[in-house]
């Protein structure tokens, strides 16, 4: 059987983040493409015979005759199929990584789960990015201070306030988002939880009071054996201020 | 055969316009919940014994005991089923109005194609909205003026570009984003063209010339038939400056 392939900017969790704690979970077999030691060309020794390292990356990205091509990473290789977009990566996972339930409906219950946190993952990248991506922090550093104080005095409480509804209302009880078991939603939920409080820790030092299921979602997330060993190794890489989430004193709560 | 039953603001196009343009063109039996005038309660006379009008709506957003609470509307409900997030919604009916292959990795790719629209749908809304949705434009004009010329200069190109791109290696033809037949992707994209360019007219005045096979897909999409009817009909909400896409002049191109 193939490994399947991730293809995400190296040096960063990112997007990329959410699909990787995914795989992990599931101990499938996977190649983090662009982190490994570029190979020159596909005869070369490794047993997909595929390229690796960022340029294998950007060619799929710049391919003129592809006709799945990504906006942007992450994207997945699964033998011939292509698939980009965090949450529908996870969609696709989903199943074959025994991470989504067979029952339609709650599939599509989870999916719009996993994009409204997406949107939150977009706006929590955007308040220190308000204006444009092109620019550096230091130069949208007022529009950031600003955003940054929207987003902490009302869509962090919105969000979460909503995402713990959730929980509380899950008529299959509140240890999972969606159902009874474990799925992608509740891996990308401990990922969200994690980048917050990495990002604003003076703003979120109640996050445990405040939003007590949540906090026991992370928490049993972070404890599984897998998900466990995956952070304790050189496979996570570290938050840092090259990731949709930052830490920024200046942008965190006073 | 039950109606779906669609849910969003009245009053503007919005992000459930694209879910609008989905059932209009399979000619599917629908209501437009939050459109239709109140009637109080579930015993009043509509065939499907549901509440109409915007309370319904909040009811809804507001239930204690909905498993499948939606953050925000849209949201379809299909019988017992509810679905939310507007691609996830056109994910669902996709291949029930005969607008997605049968084939799962094509449903994947066009679901992706969907996905970066949307991801340009939020990016054009916070082209007026760049600080914080609890804010009135004014508040926040001189960020929107930057945020609208960095998305003029680089996001419009990038992301056009890339659709462009997607045109032009469908090996099916150019005729549709993603295979040999329309899609409900090909519809969205109708959207996405026809709200930037009411946004930023000026911006977008050599868009013809830029995009040639973007502009042909607009183009056919718009003389579709039904929604060709569907546009002349009071059903199609004008373009107005509730939506995501609004014009306003200082935000366009000099």
């Amino acid at each position: 059987m193939m490994s399947y392939e991730l293809y995400y900017w190296p040096g960063l969790q990112g997007r990329g983040e959410f699909v990787r704690l995914a795989l992990e979970e599931a101990g499938a077999d996977y190649l983090d493409v662009a982190r490994l030691p570029p190979s020159g060309r596909r005869e070369d020794a490794n047993p997909q015979g595929t390229e690796h390292g960022i340029d294998a990356m950007m060619s799929i990205l710049q391919s003129q005759n592809e006709p799945c091509i990504p906006f942007a990473p992450p994207f997945l290789r699964d033998g011939t199929t292509l698939v980009a977009q965090t949450a529908n990566i996870l969609l696709y996972l989903g199943p074959r990584l025994g991470l989504a339930p067979a029952d339609e409906a709650l599939r599509h219950w989870i999916h719009g789960l996993q994009l409204t946190i997406a949107d939150m993952v977009t706006e929590a990248h955007d308040t220190h990015h308000p204006i444009a991506n092109t620019l550096y922090f230091e130069q949208q550093r007022d529009a950031a201070r600003q955003r940054a104080a929207d987003f902490i005095a009302n869509r962090i409480p919105k969000f979460m306030h909503y995402f713990e509804r959730v929980l509380e209302q899950n008529p299959a009880g509140c240890a999972h988002l969606a159902g009874a078991a474990l799925s992608y939603a509740d891996l990308s939920m401990f990922q969200l939880i994690d980048g917050l409080r990495y990002a604003f820790p003076r703003a979120t030092a109640r996050f445990a009071a405040q939003y007590p299921k949540l906090t026991a979602l992370h928490e049993a997330v972070r404890a599984r054996p897998r998900i466990a060993a995956y952070l304790a190794s050189p496979r996570r890489i570290p938050h840092n201020e090259s990731c949709v989430f930052r830490h920024y004193a200046e942008l965190d709560a006073r």
